[in-house]
């Protein structure tokens, strides 16, 4: 197999390896030799193609990055449905590709310590700071609206994964659904006493 | 001052200092040196009332477990409402007690690794499984069902949380407030384009 082939698997390898560590660890506490024991190859190609703990966190924190341009470019009106059916969507792409996993933790991670992050994506319903810099006011991580229903999509999809039952978020696309068919069946409740 | 009563000051003063120091950073990226200098002590005074970092964050986390047992002690019928006012309450806790945003980021990023954190926790609408060992099924991090109104509010507050603008987590029980109001306001705008 051609030189550049081979360079190229090696280079997807580290990135599922890494998508692993760094969805079960986080960013701080994961570990470059387990990545490596997580693959048949030696740290030194892990070097070849990423120098620091950085630069894999970087690559999978870019495709969610251009997972959140895609399905933010959709566009048009975030309605309720529309963004019930987003949520879901990304929510499944959470469970099926360790990738986003990874990105999404690593995104959330580091929002713990500078919610600035936050700011630098595209979420439904608003441009990214990177697309629009003045999208986001200085220090604020999340221009949506408070209690938009945009912002309530956001909530509602961070708020599922980080109280998820399992690292590989397995269910999170079934539940974030149940919990927008609780949302739609509030009014309707308000008031009456919860099971 | 009574030696007894030296050493009490000096225990808050370091519990203080730690819950600014892992609000700002987290567990794995808190620095012990940093606590002692937000205070006037030494490290020997540290380590004469917490040996490792772990003491420290363990005392913070019993502060919140404490929190939620109080709060959710006061049971009765979970409705909607009920879980509106209660996690405004708590969100208005966070931003007031630094020690209680400590401690529900040392559980939130524990539960990203050790999603069972979540399950040892008493939220409002179940029993604690320190109080109930059968309450959280192996592996089951939240035994609230999926869906239901008080899986919703444990959501809808971690949900804004991880998405705050800033570590204090200043705005956090207006923007849970905000948020509920569009809940309520879901049915009503069901099928309409939002803003």
């Amino acid at each position: 197999m051609a030189k550049q082939e081979r360079s190229r698997r090696t280079y997807e390898q580290f990135l599922d390896a890494a998508a692993e560590e760094f969805a079960r660890y986080g960013y701080s506490d994961a570990n470059l030799q387990r990545v490596v024991d997580r693959t048949s190859l030696t740290k030194g190609a892990l070097y070849g193609h990423f120098a620091r703990k950085a630069d894999l966190a970087e690559a999978l924190s870019s495709h969610l990055a251009a997972l959140l341009d895609e399905l933010s470019a959709r566009g048009g009106g975030w309605g309720l449905a529309e963004l019930r059916s987003l949520t879901v969507e990304f929510a499944r792409e959470v469970e099926a590709d360790p990738r986003v996993n990874a990105g999404l933790r690593l995104m959330l991670d580091a929002a713990q310590t500078e919610p600035g992050v936050l700011g630098r994506l595209r979420w439904p319903g608003r441009s990214a700071s990177r697309a629009s810099p003045d999208a986001a006011a200085p220090g604020e991580a999340h221009p949506l609206p408070a209690g938009e229903p945009a912002d309530l999509a956001l909530v509602i999809l961070m708020g599922a994964y980080v109280t998820a039952s399992a690292t590989d978020r397995k269910g999170l696309a079934e539940r974030v659904d149940a919990l927008w068919g609780a949302v739609l069946a509030a009014s309707r409740d308000e008031g009456q006493a919860g099971p």
